[in-house]
């Protein structure tokens, strides 16, 4: 069985129209006019094709291609169709189309399925509001505490609700009875340049890193640039330059599945003439696996209190941030792997930098995600690119193994 | 012949309480209702003295004994009363009081001198309005432009004009002929920590450092932080830090009597997950000589470069300031060591870090500067404290160093 490679372009190309930008990107933030034109869009599509079509109280929008049996589970296949602002056509709506292929697929085959197959569009994965709010709200995961703080600001997040005929405490309605589910399965570009580097086609995702943040500060002491010699200064900086550059060392020596950043840096007082006083770095690191990101954890803690003994500063550790790892269910892994191999496509276990909705889907249900290559790893832009070969590969093996997901209810 | 211990401490007491803050230092920012009184009570003191009083278009404020010959060149002594924002009670103050008593000293002595002895107080030192404002002023080195964008904003220049009763052309035509002045003397405190560590009374000043400043940029790929292997990365901020530490590491030991300093750091975008794109340090050089300053400059340039490819990375420089060494007469340097010989005080040469009005005058006249020490090296804070004891000596030394300015006229 395979999908229909020109209706999935042609409606891939078409939902690309939707807040499609000058530099062949997209600008679809989520309930934004563009963003819900399209969910209306493909799920229009999705009704002509017999599905049934739902949307939650968190603004996730459903097109179900039911069993025979009504007491069946349901096996959920999607992605998003929001967009970083002036992001790419391939995040996201490769996934909710690919599914749409799949359910659509399957139901012009008149397949007998044991379960239910859901197509869902989920809500505001890129965060432009709260975050993986449509998949946290299924899954029980969304707080009030979250939608007290929304990263986007509460003023985005009402207008947002208000132009999607959304409530706020509709929000934490949404959740899903984890009885009913019978898994998860999700196709995205993989965002980095792991599998276009090796050549391989598929790559069959272990794991979503967990993500720890701190905002480490290094307190030494201000002073004169002129008058105070090199060697007696308590330079803040030189000590944060130098935990960055050790810490970059000892990932790539000691954690080679793990990543740090330093994305932001923050001097005081912070002037041409005086001696960096504060320094304030802004750190981010991922890793597959609690354990491991655990060890990580303390070794770069560690670090950064040995660096500022050796330069005589203080150190602070304010934690700004933590996501557990969530590892992609061992069934949903093979069925994947068997799916490429049935169609011989070279395929390698990857780990997700990134966050998707499936790590919280993780915690509920058997979850698997399916990565095809992305041209130079790049993605959050417009210049974001997948051949289309790949996709199409990508999304026959959703087909697979959403079917062998299924076999294995009967 | 020694000053009047007794009478300086009074007057040094005095002066603090213009501007006090309650932390013990003063803050008296050029031409703020505190600097201007305690101007005029400073000039108050010396017209009681029978010194003649002037205050110049730059605002500038000058007592002087005038010579019995009307021909006779000036000796300026000098400093200035202005302090930074919340700054200690020693820098410039003490330079202007410790001139004002040797002036009062020598006119009690009814010493017949070959030249005028000018006590001058100079405006804006510190910079809060433009920086070096009365001595670039007097020395023919202020300019329209600088006046155009003065580093306090043009709001607070003329607020300050207009509170000090000056103009804006006025301040341009306040230059002296270089061949009225016979030289310039100031006594002032370190703001370092080498006198006192090394435990001598007396710095003899042989130069005033040139100061070169950059705006220098690292230029890599912003990316997804977990998305993008540690390996791949064209990381701004990983390139800046090498620099910073090799900068360091560098000046430490190829230019021992030279400076660098970073004191201020932007990273772009300047998030938690995306790696810095790009990364613009404020870099600032100091170094005592000419040749010195131009090697270094160089070796910092030269050093981005190469540490650019390294971390493939483009490298922005750009200068943001320069101001030359300034190299104090050789003169007046034999003198103050003879005077604090004559005192049997220790002494040894000291570049000074950092600006002063002297390099100024040195433009235009034979210049020296007398340093004492700073406990700590503490500066520019209400901490800054020096000996009383040691204050004496500077003055004693200014007084004798100045006779043997004067002597050398005759």
């Amino acid at each position: 069985m395979f999908i229909n490679t020109e209706r999935f372009r042609a409606e891939f190309d078409a939902l690309a129209e939707f807040g499609a930008t000058p530099a062949g990107g997209v600008n679809r933030p989520c309930w934004s006019e563009a963003h819900l034109q399209a969910q209306q869009w493909w799920l229009a599509r999705a009704i002509a094709a017999g599905l049934h079509s739902h949307t939650d109280a968190a603004g996730n929008v459903s097109a179900t291609l039911r069993s025979a049996n009504p007491q069946a589970r349901t096996l959920l296949l999607g992605s998003h169709t929001d967009s970083v602002p002036n992001g790419g056509r391939f995040d996201g709506a490769l996934g909710v189309l690919a599914a749409l292929e799949v359910a659509r697929t399957l139901a012009e085959a008149r397949a007998d399925l044991p379960v239910h197959v859901e197509v869902i569009d989920f809500a505001d994965e890129e965060g432009t509001l709260v975050g993986l709010l449509g998949s946290r709200a299924l899954t029980g995961q969304l707080t009030a505490a979250m939608l007290r703080q929304p990263r986007g600001g509460t003023a985005a997040l009402n207008a947002g609700l208000a132009r999607a005929g959304l409530t706020l405490p509709g929000l934490l309605t949404a959740r899903r009875d984890p009885a009913t589910l019978a898994g998860y399965l999700e196709l995205h570009i993989e965002q980095g340049p792991r599998l276009a580097r090796a050549a391989v086609s598929v790559g069959v995702v272990s794991a979503i890193v967990g993500i720890v943040s701190y905002h480490l500060t290094f307190v030494g002491q201000a002073n004169h640039a002129g008058t105070t010699p090199m060697d007696t200064r308590r330079d803040a900086l030189a000590g944060a330059s130098t935990f960055i550059l050790t810490a970059r060392e000892m990932l790539l020596r000691d954690h080679p599945e793990c990543t740090v950043n330093f994305g932001q840096v923050q001097v005081s007082p912070g002037a041409f003439n005086i001696i960096p006083g504060e320094v304030t770095l802004a750190m981010e690191f991922r890793a597959p696996e609690a354990a491991q990101l655990h060890i990580l954890e303390r070794s770069l803690l560690g670090l950064a209190e040995l660096i500022g003994r050796q330069f005589r500063l203080q150190v602070r550790a304010e934690l700004a941030g933590r996501v557990a790892p969530a590892p992609m269910s061992a069934h949903a892994q093979t069925a994947i792997a068997e799916a490429a191999d049935s169609l011989a496509l070279t395929h390698q276990p990857l780990v997700s930098g990134a966050g998707h909705d499936a790590q919280a889907l993780a915690s509920i249900t058997p979850a698997g995600m399916i990565f095809v290559p992305s041209r130079d790893g790049l993605s959050h832009a417009p210049e974001e690119f997948t051949d289309w070969e790949a996709c199409v590969n990508g999304a026959n093996v959703l087909l697979r193994a959403a079917l062998k997901l299924a076999e294995s209810e009967a």
